[in-house]
């Protein structure tokens, strides 16, 4: 046998690690569930504190979770089973100190394949199952004051970032250039580099610079903004466009820098855009503080896209909004461990906020002839007050030196 | 609605698609199934030569694919329906010009999430479900010309970065640090970052650079080697150790410079590393040899990792071989539109080697007290002599300027 120092596998404290499973538990009440059982690396991570290869399952009616392993060989804890392949989780359920086998399980349906799936409800084949994507999505959406202390610290990181990139542009930079430089400063600074996206379908590297017309060009994955990108097999962002004045530069990149992100968006340019470009700018600027006025627990998230749209269009800024050839259909989304988190500030959302949600508000514009403008910025929404913002980085369009 | 300039749907050359969709076609028959309907990224790719959102259908008596397209907006194909949710995608199965509906349809249920798949299996009612997702990795894994061209092309590129390596070290660098100058270095010779892995369980960013006694660190990843990582939530590679005499710096850094990887791994070092860790470096060279003279088409993969464990233990480093607090259980793998493709070189492999399989080989070795030695390749299964390696950089542990 492999001799290991071992290490404890909850890296939360007691009490950290209770709060976030009394979250489950009450939405896997809702759900009429009694297990619940995750293996997803963000579910898992947020679980416990830190990713590993193998799953977290938590019952109704007991206080800690209980933990099967297959990676790393280091873990230890009470409540462990170590196991090869899925099958020897049972063990879990057999022998003195074993845990009650549930009635109706919820597995990650959502983003687990369809193949993990069936081969889980084959080793418990008396348990009726039900999806526990909403469940975690749920309680994942309401962060404790921890996870907030993380997405804070993340903030400070993103925004010391953002400081520097007026610093980094030279003339005659293309903005794939920019953006290389970009992601050094931010992985120098801390940043993680990984980009956690909930399901398939979604990719970036790092982050999203957009120069001049190229902001125009539709993308396959559902992000606020597009670009061509440098290959077809990653087709979104930075095309190999030089930077020139009269063009906006727009940066969307990665604040991964504890585990927990911001998402931040800052327009950067050589000289002063031309006054439509300026005023829809603006126009962002002006939603994300009404936006932040409006986000208070109990308002229905529907209500913050539609008042976006409404300023968009009152402005005569309908056509440019969220895109101008391709238009994405939202205008926010909860951030968190993934880029994708709930709530959504869509048309059709039915997300009601709370209190402790992390949303990214992103009004931007795509210009015909400059490129997009706009910011994003991500707030937490509080108690009773307006939302506070995470992002404080400065807001009007920013110079290159 | 939008107005856009439309683009062909499809880049490959109608040749190059067909040879594909024969591939597919041929492994659909051995399937029994006369439908495909895949949406994975990589999958999409593979047939098209782009990324979009949405579908492809593969008709065994078709001699091409039909789309559903949901995003990006500006495709055009004569055989492509666009979609804005997936149950619109019956359109291409009614109608003048439509397609016969199959009796078995091959879904991806190795790749989509059990509510992606069972929400197409409504759509179809009438239709029996078989898994897409062997019959794409066969076809995958034996690549065809083009494929091999835009292999070779990256490992080139792949050379010219980690030849430029040693002049990135500077004296007293953290692994992390040199790990941001190579990823910058990377990045500008055109590396598009992205780091496709198929499976949800597998994360890394960027690549993995291993200096000293960290790589001994276990890793949740089912990558050949481990490492702390910088932060919980991704727990692999580096963790922040001092670049010293005496420790092996292992450089193992994404190869994604077309839309397809090589895999790469070089050793380096500031001064000479004591015996033991240059014999295993030797040891990795001499086993890489020797399984890529063994590599030809009919031969077993798991013969291939039987030999190099073969070797391993002769040599008397069968406790250092693929780990050592924890190993890993193969020595090689299918590369290509990811990064873990068919065939496996593990003990329990079924894959027989075929003509045109990428197979990176990577016998590595961790010395306590020194840390990770050994290289990696990328080769290609040609029809009969031994594989040929395109990646071509010299073997010997690099020592820095």
């Amino acid at each position: 046998m492999e001799s290991v120092d071992k290490e404890k596998l909850c890296l939360l404290s007691d009490k950290e690690q209770k709060l976030r499973c009394d979250k489950v538990k009450a939405n896997m009440s809702k759900s009429g569930v009694d297990g619940l059982l995750v293996s997803d690396n963000a579910d898992v991570y947020y679980l416990t504190g830190r990713v590993f290869s193998g799953y977290v399952y938590i019952s109704i009616d007991s206080d800690e979770p209980c933990y099967a392993v297959k990676r790393p060989c280091h873990l230890a804890s009470e409540r462990m089973v170590m196991i090869r392949k899925p099958e020897e989780m049972v063990r879990m359920f057999e022998g003195e100190s074993a845990i009650r086998p549930p009635r109706r399980m919820a597995l990650e349906m959502g983003s687990l394949s369809y193949n993990a799936v069936t081969r889980l409800m084959k080793i418990f084949p008396d348990v009726v199952f039900a999806d526990a994507t909403p469940v975690m999505s749920a309680a994942r959406a309401v962060k404790t004051d921890d996870e907030i202390a993380k997405i804070r610290f993340s903030g400070i990181k993103h925004r010391h970032l953002y400081e520097r990139i007026p610093h980094l542009y030279q003339e005659g930079m293309r903005d794939i250039e920019l953006q290389v430089e970009i992601e050094r400063e931010a992985r120098l600074e801390g940043c993680l580099g990984q980009f956690r996206v909930s399901g398939d379908d979604m990719e970036l590297f790092m982050g999203n610079v957009l120069v001049g017309e190229n902001a125009d060009n539709p993308s396959p994955y559902d992000f606020a903004m597009g670009g061509a990108g440098m290959d077809p097999s990653l087709p979104v962002g930075a095309d190999g466009t030089i930077i020139k004045p009269g063009v906006s530069v727009m940066v969307d990149v990665n604040g991964n820098f504890t585990g927990y992100m911001t998402d931040m968006t800052r327009c950067f340019a050589v000289e002063p855009l031309p006054g439509r470009a300026c005023r829809a700018h603006r126009l962002s600027i002006d939603i994300c503080a009404e936006l932040a006025r409006m986000g208070r627990p109990g308002v229905e998230a529907k209500a913050l896209y539609e008042r976006a749209l409404e300023m968009a269009t009152e402005a005569g800024m309908a056509e440019f909004f969220m895109g101008h050839r391709q238009h994405a259909g939202f205008v926010g989304h909860g951030v968190g461990i993934e880029i994708n988190e709930l709530p959504v500030i869509a048309p059709r959302s039915r997300d009601i906020l709370a209190a402790g949600n992390v949303i990214a508000i992103e009004p931007k514009f795509v210009i015909p002839g400059v490129g997009a403008v706009g910011i994003e910025n991500t707030y937490r929404v509080t108690d009773s007050g307006p939302m506070e913002r995470l992002t404080d980085a400065p807001e009007e369009i920013i110079y290159f030196d």
